[in-house]
């Protein structure tokens, strides 16, 4: 018996179903002949607090207990996991503390206050943050909300997955390859359990940018494997240091292999989205549509679904880009 | 017996639905609780060729006979009907000649000609591009596709009405107030009649930038009313002299009324959508988002739906604003 399947991302759907957005699968007939492929984008930059984040924050906290919820939550986060956390928090009336780097994105950051979290800034250079969180629950005994390292969480998130399949399957399309996005592995360690549990042949694949892809080495080796210290991406969604413990053994069983994307491409995938498909997205949330776009796998005559998941861009980097 | 009602749009519906992206019905928290309103956003810049227009194309040309297909199609559009007409004429392997004005935004002249459709610019200043395309009609016995003033392009843009009613009623969801765009009348003479056969109550009102708001004082007058000259607004897609002979009798009975909106207005409620839906919208596109949400009328505590018909906005405009 594995301790996580697709049960219970449909017991966190009951939950959550009338409080997230069930966010589009789209297709564009521009960028299927272009690739010669059929692609679904889902689009979770059009979820509450403009990512797949608020799928997971949601169930965590209605699955707190009374006193747990009186003493209110933190959370350690660089922005998407932070506003999820303030707005599922602020919507069930706890109060709610954030650690976030100082130099998270501006819009990260101002969206989370504006939920009406307190946010405690630090020095990704000097500080650790998973320290600062845990200091903040010894004084005040209150519920830590982790971004992927935990199994409420995970199914949380695998609810995107569970809306995809349904779609697909109510319009009798069976999917060859899914291509999301990996940090920590929440989400992809989620949405592929439902996606196998329903169409068994499906090819999932993690998409990471350069420099921080190890859940790519990590399935290579077989087991956890940090990256490199002080690289660099803009990505800033997806630079976990090392595969979760929860979420890797999941990932492990579920993933066919590792992709990466430069952020180059990402920037050139960014603004063609925008074009095409008339959608803002962050990097984080692009590095899927970049492997597709970019043909990092053979996606030649097959049925591709591809995780856009989240869209918290400063406006001054998407402009730039 | 009236001349237009729902069942041609269920008509239409039949032959494109599988042609068509059936387009995402959005809401957002965070926007409905700033507005103390219920406010859902029917996303045709998701559409292909990024707006509506590709509904009312598809249905007329799948409508015209053997001897009309083998001989082409010429239309006339600033933009939006120009690339939905090449798209669909291209899939229908039918020839395309489309009358642009040479002002157009780059983006559309650049679309249109990625359909394969031959472009024909012309002065605005001192050409009226009727004439233009009459001509063309004459020598080459094509078939004009007109871009509101034909029953068969309101029926076709009359779809995106019966996708929003069948949503809403499939959440069971009642809604109070319409508000779309008027350039011609086409999309909002369509859908509001599939919205008022299926909520009878619902009030219905036209959103036109300020100098272009033919459609209000025609509807205050009871008869067609032409803008003044020389008049200019960003919203290229609403530019329409005056109503259409066909779209006015049919709007004449739906409409409430009409709202007017400035371009300044809209300039702020682009980059606010962008902020918070994710999504890239149009200046005309944006119109009646910005008329709900500078409450051009009374939405507080209502259920509202709000047309975002197209995203073809240039690059360069889209990063000024």
């Amino acid at each position: 018996m594995k301790s996580f399947n697709y049960q219970q991302i449909d017991e966190a759907y009951k939950k959550i179903h009338d409080k997230v957005i069930k966010t589009p699968l789209i297709t564009n007939d521009f960028i299927n002949n272009l690739l010669n492929a059929k692609v679904y984008f889902k689009c979770e930059n059009l979820q509450n607090t403009g990512s797949f984040k608020f799928r997971g924050a949601t169930y965590k906290i209605l699955r707190l207990n009374d006193i747990e919820k009186k003493n209110g939550v933190v959370a350690y986060s660089s922005g998407n996991h932070a506003q999820a956390v303030a707005l599922a928090s602020k919507k069930n009336k706890i109060k709610s503390k954030i650690v976030m780097p100082k130099n998270a994105p501006k819009i990260k950051i101002q969206n989370t206050k504006k939920y009406n979290a307190e946010i405690i800034l630090y020095d990704p250079q000097k500080q650790l943050r998973e320290n600062i969180a845990e200091e903040i629950v010894a004084n005040e005994k209150s519920a830590i909300i982790r971004p992927y390292d935990d199994y409420d969480i995970i199914a949380g998130q695998g609810t995107a997955g569970k809306e995809i399949a349904e779609e697909l399957d109510s319009l009798s399309i069976l999917p060859d390859i899914y291509l999301c996005c990996c940090g920590g592995g929440g989400l992809i360690a989620g949405t592929s359990t439902y996606l196998k549990h329903k169409f068994p042949n499906i090819q999932s694949y993690s998409v990471e940018p350069e420099g921080f892809d190890d859940t790519k080495i990590s399935l290579e080796a077989g087991s956890i494997k940090r990256n490199k210290i002080n690289n660099f991406s803009i990505c800033d969604a997806l630079l976990a240091p090392q595969p979760g413990n929860i979420t890797f053994p999941i990932n492990k069983e579920n993933l066919s292999g590792g992709l990466v994307v430069k952020d180059e491409e990402v920037k050139k995938i960014i603004p063609f989205i925008a074009e095409h498909l008339k959608m803002i997205i962050e990097p984080g949330g692009a590095v899927a549509a970049t492997a597709a776009m970019l043909k990092k796998t053979n996606i030649e005559n097959k049925t591709v679904v591809v995780m856009i998941s989240g869209g918290n861009i400063d406006s001054e980097m998407f402009i730039n880009i």
